[in-house]
């Protein structure tokens, strides 16, 4: 049975806070223990018991009085619900400094997303490999979706590109950019833009900072 | 005259806006343009007009009639509002993947955070330094605190030593963690915490991705 068949719309706030399940879980399991309450889940995260029991049936999942939730339980179907089971194929598009960290990152695989190749423009980087990954020219992205059946983009570029690149990205068929400039790209209804932006982080980061030290 | 003395707190939801328009702004300064409307930044943000003219007063900036916002008081006035004007030195914990990732992207400096330091457990690494920042042993941090400034901490190391190492973080007196594991840190309620998780961004991708396809 797959999961997936069984779950309607899970509802954002509660997909942001999942991950912090999985985390506790796996962090417990690795220290031999096989269940968890939801009041430890809470005391881990910081989330009130009653909307941590409301999150997990979300995904079906139901804890048994007095013991609570079997980890090996939580854990398989929170990774699969998450994705983090199956295999998602990704280009890089941007392979300079944040992209080339982003091919060093193996615990990327981990967690579901394997980029089978990269593009760039600079000449140095193109037709060589960044940690055993292939290097392309932008201009090569046709052929090359062609040959590996690929949904998701990463978008590491300089901002000056960033919709350029995204608007070729969508022309050939990604669905899905995750995207790491500054830059909110615009693309079709039916694209999925996840934004990280550090930089983004970073100015909150230091705004809260700011805030706390005037206090 | 410092912009901070003027501006009250701002909202959140502004404050995750505002980095869009600087990256606009840059955009534009760099393609020769020196004003920008909000119906531009509008169409390049994907954000109603009448918000951006509100997020922008909440930093004292006022478009003029017809010709809008100066491009270069933009910059400067959002630039130093969200701390990317002032170096913020910071210490890194765990010089691992990611850790390493992030001390070889030259880019944090532009945005005003310096890692001055690193702190690892792994003998390969303490002694060496990475991108030219130092990698000391997490028992060095007393020293290293009071030989440094530092109030921000990145952790990076894995997610069974998280809490451990946010726990010594705080002990020696770093004030804003940007906690990059997947891990919900605990922390003291004056302590700033600004999660980035990079895997929690992806299960939120794959989730949408999934619901496109289904439909």
């Amino acid at each position: 049975m797959d999961v997936s068949d069984k779950i309607d719309k899970v509802p954002e706030p509660t997909l942001r806070r999942l991950p912090w399940y999985l985390s506790v879980c796996r962090l417990l399991k690795s220290r031999g223990e096989t269940y968890v309450s939801s009041t430890r889940l809470s005391k881990e995260t910081n989330i009130v018991a009653s909307q941590i029991a409301k999150d997990l049936s979300c995904v079906n999942i139901v804890g048994r009085t007095r013991v609570g939730y079997e980890i090996d339980n939580l854990l398989d179907v929170l990774e699969r619900f998450l994705g983090f089971t199956t295999l998602h194929k990704a280009f890089l598009f941007g392979a300079g400094r944040l992209g080339g960290a982003l091919l060093n990152d193996k615990g990327l695989k981990q967690f579901g997303l394997e980029v089978v190749a990269a593009f760039d423009t600079n000449p140095k980087m193109v037709g060589h490999s960044v940690s055993g990954i292939p290097v392309y020219h932008i201009n090569d992205i046709g052929t090359k979706m062609r040959r590996y059946n690929v949904k998701i983009g990463i978008l590491t570029v300089p901002i000056d590109n960033a919709q350029e690149v995204a608007d070729k990205m969508v022309a050939w068929g990604i669905k899905a950019i995750w995207n790491f400039t500054p830059l909110r790209i615009r693309v079709p209804d039916d694209i999925v833009v996840q934004n990280t932006s550090l930089y983004a982080h970073l100015s909150l980061m230091f705004n809260r900072l700011d805030s706390v030290a005037d206090e």
